[in-house]
């Protein structure tokens, strides 16, 4: 029933209409600011010396199918997620619990560790905590279910993004949907596209929304005399994915009035100090662009320092201390991003021993965190002692596994066939870096068109990722929520040979939904 | 006075505030799609075969000083040259008189004058003629002036461009005085910066309703059976400044609902047709994504067929005569691109002889037809009966002209000293191609700096041109005046030595005022 709906769509496009609909495409993304700077195999350095070009991102052609369900059932539990893990980042023991065996093998891990100790033993200065998350999900299609279920793929903690881009492909193809007005005909008629219209995608709003609360929550000025207030954000150097982040600020600076600048993480500690003659410990901003004007920040946005690459000497984990120990809210806290490990997603799976989930959700009914766990797909870890190694290391099981790094950020697991043979070519000491997650299987007949950002245009069967956007503030003392806020969404679609390990003529596009 | 007005302007930048200026206006640019695709000598066309790529628009760092009494004249005045080029091509006769001499030597004029003979003598089958003007201003300020004055330097009455662009310059530079909220520190402070802003642009929206305002007078469709109605926007191709056309296409479509589509003008007789059993001859649009839907044209907005090199064969009159002598109201019509020409401007302003302009505007009050008649530049023909001979020939006065050809656009003009040697080296009979103008004199001491397109940022003395944008909807066989407004306006800034016949190492920016 459900491979029916996918097997007839997206409509055939002959010549004239794939023509139409990628010209007009392009065109609108790079009107409309859904474009990102172009990737350095595609316009060399020496092309654009400074770095003026830019090309639309990465785009289906049209919207994907997603089961209305699935969809609902993933908006009516951000909250709870939010709530979630909150919770587990107020859990300074349980995170620590899990994070010891890593510690010893993980750098990473280990050094976020220690810069939460070294800002503990100082004491911190700010209980307020502010997350902006997205859980990624895919709709659970096997070919033995009579009907979807929404499984999750990750939850991330730290520099969730595509929130700017996706609310602007959501308007691209509600645009296309009804173009030109009263008379719609940019795509081809088809019972799935006519009359139906992607839902509302409020990404923007919600995430901007979430480091307002934050703000307005730091309260007046903690200096001496008193300093305007701002929000920074910490951003990487050479960042393509610039204008998804300047669509937050402008949100910021347009809606909320709040002033908001960006630092490169490499010039935190060259443009913003801490007078530790005042014990609050304000954040103070000096623009090198007006030197004699000082911000003092509400809030660190990170849109950096959340992978191992983004630290290249010890200086960068001196400005993330420095961060951690200032009064600014951080979103996130070392503490919070630890939370988002793949470890602690798979430690809340885990079928057997205590029950972490509703110790978690205390204080919420049995049902909601019920429907919570049903979204989990079944994971292991790779002790001695769990289910997790004789699944992985037999040929036959692992056929229906993915192995993931228990770190959050995509791009590096082992499918199918080819973990037994991996697991055997390192170390057994390094296995405990990994987890063993059982294949979530998305529809199989789903296809779509994709307008690469080089102008390349391809299709064929897709495996699309739904996440869903979620924003909470919470006082690390006491655990009390002061708001918690889901809204906006992300359809990611991928090639399915990517996403299997495969090769790199495939794609991996922006996209949104429409519901069936 | 007004010299040292521009003396210390714009407010001097440091490395760090130029590197944030120049960052911020490059993002900024792109985000909001003040953008244009670069031209070939940037990126080459084997460097982006599918052409996706796009840079910043060029523009000014700083919105440039122009006179508050001018700015308000020009606006007060459009209305009245709006009815001045309405009235002008409704006197065929005069128009034909006036190009008689033109006919002979300029292929271009001759052609489009056999365009309109051909169709007169069909008979046209639409009176409503619709005009998106733009005129073209200096603040003419010798340096024996005590407060400088508006000075006309051209008036286009086809394809007037870069209102949806300019639009955009004027929201940047207006976000940048006020950025970041309550603590503008963007620019240096400055006496004419500092609670001074940029008038507002309504330039899209004037643009805009006056194609919306033709859709709606064209009324009912004329086929049988009815067929849904849309507006063409007729371009050339590889038309770098597409984001300027989009910005008005996207108000037509989100404000007024109307459908618009691009055709390219080498495939207007390809996507377009009349069926000449229909006496009314509606002109039909196909479109080529698809086929069976059919629309009716009921208005043709021009953004090609300007130049000569916009007809690359017989094939391009047959599709512009094709356009002239539908149903379709055309923006504009060839009678009116012809009183464009910089040769009705001439005889416009002619100090001997009957009174043109008067007659024009014989419905209008004295007192405001001086003020039109001030914004003229003294200018004359090269006939050996006038001055302009004598003005051209002698060293010494020729240094206070340009030599300009007498059709629309810019580009080909011959400065100063260069005009007695050139016009001795081609035959006596070509003169009449040419027009003299006594030379304007914007502020000699006006600087500012601009972004490039490739990134390069250029700063030295400028010259300002200022265009106000209008338009009108008339009846060709009455006269009479449906709708007549004014809104919007351009500042375009050249380098000052580009604008000499001066080498190519300068810059043309879009820019935006603050006014003193």
């Amino acid at each position: 029933m459900t491979e029916s709906v996918y097997s007839s769509y997206p409509p055939a496009l002959d010549s004239a209409q794939k023509e139409f609909l990628v010209k007009t495409i392009k065109d609108w993304a790079t009107q409309n600011g859904l474009v990102v700077r172009p990737s350095p195999t595609f316009v060399a350095k020496e092309n654009d010396p400074q770095g003026v070009l830019a090309t639309n991102a990465p785009v289906t052609l049209f919207p994907s199918l997603f089961p209305k369900a699935c969809f609902e059932e993933a908006r009516a539990l951000q909250t709870v997620y939010n709530q979630l893990y909150a919770a587990i980042t107020c859990d300074e023991d349980w995170i620590g619990k899990i994070m010891e065996d890593l510690i010893d093998v993980d750098d990473f891990i280990s050094n976020l560790w220690k810069v939460h100790l070294a800002v503990k033993e100082e004491g911190y200065t700010q209980n307020l905590s502010l997350g902006l998350y997205r859980s990624d999900y895919m709709a659970h299609t096997p070919s033995d279910a009579s009907s979807p279920s929404l499984k999750q793929v990750e939850f991330n903690t730290i520099s969730s993004s595509f929130g700017g881009l996706s609310s602007l492909v959501t308007s691209l193809h509600t645009e296309l949907l009804n173009s030109p007005p009263g008379h719609p005909i940019a795509y081809p008629s088809h019972p799935l596209l006519d009359n139906n219209q992607p839902p509302e995608n409020p990404a923007v709003e919600t995430l901007a929304a979430g480091l307002a609360a934050a703000h307005v929550a730091y309260g007046p000025s903690k200096s001496t005399p008193a300093l305007p207030t701002c929000i920074l954000f910490l951003v990487q150097e050479n960042e393509r994915n610039i204008f998804d982040q300047l669509a937050l600020s402008r949100e910021l600076t347009k809606a909320h009035k709040i002033p908001v600048f960006r630092v490169l993480s490499s010039e935190i500690l060259d443009h913003t100090f801490i007078h530790d003659s005042n014990p609050s410990r304000p954040l103070i901003y000096q623009p090198p662009h007006s030197s004699g004007t000082q911000f003092e920040v509400t809030t660190a946005y990170l849109r950096c320092f959340y992978a191992p690459t983004d630290y290249k000497s010890e200086r960068d984990w001196q400005a993330r201390t420095h961060l951690e120990r200032s009064a600014a809210i951080k979103c996130p806290t070392v503490l919070n991003q630890l939370a988002g490990c793949k470890v602690v997603q798979q430690v809340l799976a885990e079928q057997e021993g205590p029950d972490h989930l509703a110790k978690f959700l205390s204080g919420t009914d049995d049902a909601t965190i019920s429907r919570v766990r049903a979204t989990f797909a079944p994971q292991y870890d790779l002790s001695s002692t769990g289910r997790g190694q004789k699944l992985a290391l037999n040929l036959e099981t692992a056929m229906n596994h993915v192995l993931k790094p228990q770190r959050e950020g995509g791009g590096n697991n082992v499918y199918k066939d080819a973990i037994p043979e991996f697991l055997r070519s390192i170390p057994e000491t390094e296995w405990k870096r990994w987890i063993l997650m059982e294949l979530i299987h998305p529809p199989a007949e789903a296809k779509n068109v994709a307008l690469r950002s080089d102008g390349e245009v391809l299709s064929g069967h897709v495996i699309g990722e739904l996440g869903v956007y979620g924003t909470i503030l919470w006082d690390q003392a006491n655990g009390n929520i002061v708001q918690n806020e889901q809204g906006g969404w992300l359809m990611r679609t991928k090639a399915r040979d990517v996403n299997e390990g495969g090769v790199a003529t495939g794609f991996s596009s922006l996209d949104s939904i429409v519901l069936y």
